[in-house]
């Protein structure tokens, strides 16, 4: 068993992290930044090894730094956390050679799975559906039109070399696509130089639904349900909950074991996630794989009652999954609210500062993880996420309400935050009818306003 | 159902019923004494009124004060939480005449459960197990020899003026029961001038489970397994976890099903609790039924996912209880440690003052149920329970470990408390392996220091 971890990383899945070791009776280092001194972090540890100063890019980000404080504290892991180094399989390579257990899946795993095209592929061989598109490239409309037929409407034709949406056009309709076609290969004439063209079909106003996993290396693979993480300001997940209104338990079922299939196909250890998008129409398609916790682990924890940090150190360790498939029961309803220091009535500008006066709510049903206290200066060199919200209640809507009710005993004085945002998320009918999408704030800017 | 409720305490009980309203849409109106201005409670409910000065005689307890801020208010219902008014049978009268909603039992039961003989022989007809003891008083030692026989040894002595230990004496065996006998009649005429006597059962080193029920007006009545309470200080519990490691399956059913006999035979609503003493044999005997919320709660709300004072709310309100007895299930296991406001190196004498740094854990498996924030005055007048630190874990070994290591990072600055002391017999070898009973604080008194 694993005796002694480093946590590269800071903020609170350091924290997060931190005391699962303690639990275990596993000691812990921490490692921080010349801005992260007075961290929680940085306290808590058993440890704590200064690596640099505040740009991560010179401390959390370095990686001899991280291995020689690992090589000189005797710790024999390394915890990644998320963000930072945890997908870099350079890293975990790293470690490999150095021989520190790298708390995640194996190194080539992780290039793998970063590989887009290679991670699609591998996808397909493991029928796991992924969004169907052509596997070679369009020259002419003709060949297109019978191609889009094949993989149904709507579809979007999209420059093989394009980005920012140029030389891009959908057609929802047979009698769209030529002149869509035609179009979006002159724009990506015009921009690129080249007529390379590919069509895909157009997954209209998905959901973000994705599968936890677990693996160990005697190959036992069980997933433990979905998050619903439609809930994005720019691609950035503002809130998620277990389970999802929109799965019935067939398709989850069978989005639980593709996500299977998908970790067996790429000879998956430790935690990961699936990410897929799901259609009205039940279709989903794989987005991506995760090769680390995330930021909202907890709710999947809660569901389920597992502790997945735990689970992933064990792992580690070698030791066998502690649940089957069969073990794994869904019971009630979880909600993560992100909470971040930042200003929504200036485009979400991030508010670092200090912390004057601080009070979070507590009770029945509420988890709070966080690495803020009174006093603390949140520096402005990191990700502007401070705590994470998380209430527990046996229905969505007693959930909801225990969220709205949490969510209006927060008081962070010092900095601006989201807060009274995610309030209003909250106290939408939209989203408390679970009527939800990836396009969810984007639709209802206008009504969701900060007072 | 009930729309506004006026909760008749203060302190985190009070935060949590305005809490459990809240999430329910309920209005609430917290009464406050002039000494808790500034208290949580009176911040967090949605009214606030001032029922005089300090003591609890001037405030809290008085009820004609009480029920006229639930008239002003236009509340339709109190909640009493516990201690104060809560079993107070002409309190729940008052308010029956009022045609305010009293949230707990009905007068009447109150009061009978409120009379020790009477609960005692109510029991007996509902064939819930006593401490089997002499009927009638006895007078000389050859009649006690016989009956002392019947009740089965060892039995207890005593004087039926008694108290303090006076004219009280065990008797082990046969052969020391003339001796004992005689002895504690002398001592009784000495102490009282008259020599009655009565015998009993002696329950030796037992533990203190307790069962919760839950009773609607219907006719439902079902429980929620037990809480194991041995770990207590001058009859004060320090610390409650579920489920007890003493109760087989078929014990917990035993035991669950005379708590449910317990509920009926006194036509219970609400919620409540029976208490047993239980012997290493696993004989379990009737001690008293609580006609109220217990501190203690969290416990069994955390393995069982049932918020009890919701469901306290729902019964008061008229409706069905929301689970069968199949419904009920136990998963893993919760500790709750009393956080209290007091000097372990001085006898425990209560420590009010003003919490100048206050840090309380978060994350995974921990619920902390307080009214204390960074800068708040500990009044002197009232109970020195400032938190209760509430956690849970797959298993009992998880759970102790998750409580040392929130414990330990436990930071209330400005008065003294007693988690260091808490945190000593959470790292205690007979806690650990689950050796515990009634006289475990007394027992293990040299070995648990504060340092």
């Amino acid at each position: 068993m694993i005796k002694k971890v480093l946590i590269a990383n800071r903020g609170e899945i350091a924290v997060r992290i931190i005391r699962a070791c303690r639990e275990m009776g596993i000691e812990t280092v921490a490692v921080y930044s010349e801005a992260d001194k007075e961290a929680l972090h940085t306290q808590l540890a058993d440890e704590a090894i200064c690596i640099g100063p505040a740009p991560a890019t010179k401390s959390y980000l370095e990686m001899e730094k991280i291995i020689s404080a690992t090589l000189v504290s005797g710790a024999d892991a390394i915890h990644p956390g998320f963000g930072f180094l945890s997908e870099n399989a350079k890293f975990a390579e790293l470690c490999e050679k150095c021989n520190i257990i790298f708390i995640g899946p194996k190194a080539e795993v992780i290039a793998s799975l970063g590989n887009k095209q290679e991670a699609r592929k591998t996808m397909m061989a493991a029928n796991v559906p992924v969004i169907p598109g052509t596997k070679e490239a369009v020259y002419d409309w003709e060949t297109g039109f019978t191609l889009a037929g094949e993989i149904g409407y709507p579809v979007i034709i999209k420059a093989a070399l394009g980005g920012g949406g140029k030389g891009m056009r959908e057609a929802h309709r047979e009698e769209e696509f030529e002149q869509a076609f035609k179009t979006a290969q002159q724009e990506t004439r015009n921009a690129f130089g080249d007529d390379t063209m590919y069509i895909e079909h157009f997954v209209q106003n998905p959901r973000h639904i994705e599968f936890q996993i677990l693996a160990d290396e005697h190959g036992n693979v069980v997933h433990l349900g979905e998050r619903d993480c439609s809930i994005q300001r720019n691609h950035q997940k503002m809130i998620e909950e277990s389970p999802s209104v929109a799965l019935t338990k067939e398709l989850r079922k069978a989005m639980g074991e593709a996500a299977v299939r998908a970790a067996r196909a790429t000879n998956y250890q430790n935690a990961g996630t699936i990410e897929f998008l799901l259609e009205k129409d039940n279709n989903f398609y794989f987005m991506e794989m995760n090769t680390r916790i995330q930021v909202e682990h907890p709710v999947t924890e809660w569901v389920t009652g597992i502790d997945l940090v735990k689970e992933q150190i064990r792992i580690a360790s070698g030791e066998r999954l502690s649940v089957t498939q069969e073990d794994v029961r869904l019971s009630g309803h979880a909600i993560e609210c992100r909470i971040n220091a930042e200003n929504p009535r200036k485009n979400f500008a991030p508010s670092p500062g200090t912390i004057k006066d601080m009070y979070l709510p507590g009770g029945k049903g509420i988890r709070i993880d966080s690495a803020i206290y009174s006093g603390y200066t949140i520096p402005p060199y990191y990700d502007s996420m401070v705590a994470k919200l998380i209430v527990w209640a046996k229905n969505r809507k007693e959930a909801i309400a225990k969220m709205q009710s949490a969510l209006g005993e927060v008081i962070i004085d010092g900095v601006e935050t989201n807060v009274d945002y995610q309030y209003e998320i909250l106290s939408n009918e939209d989203f408390c009818k679970g009527d939800i999408d990836i396009e969810f704030i984007e639709k209802h800017k206008g009504e969701i306003l900060c007072s």
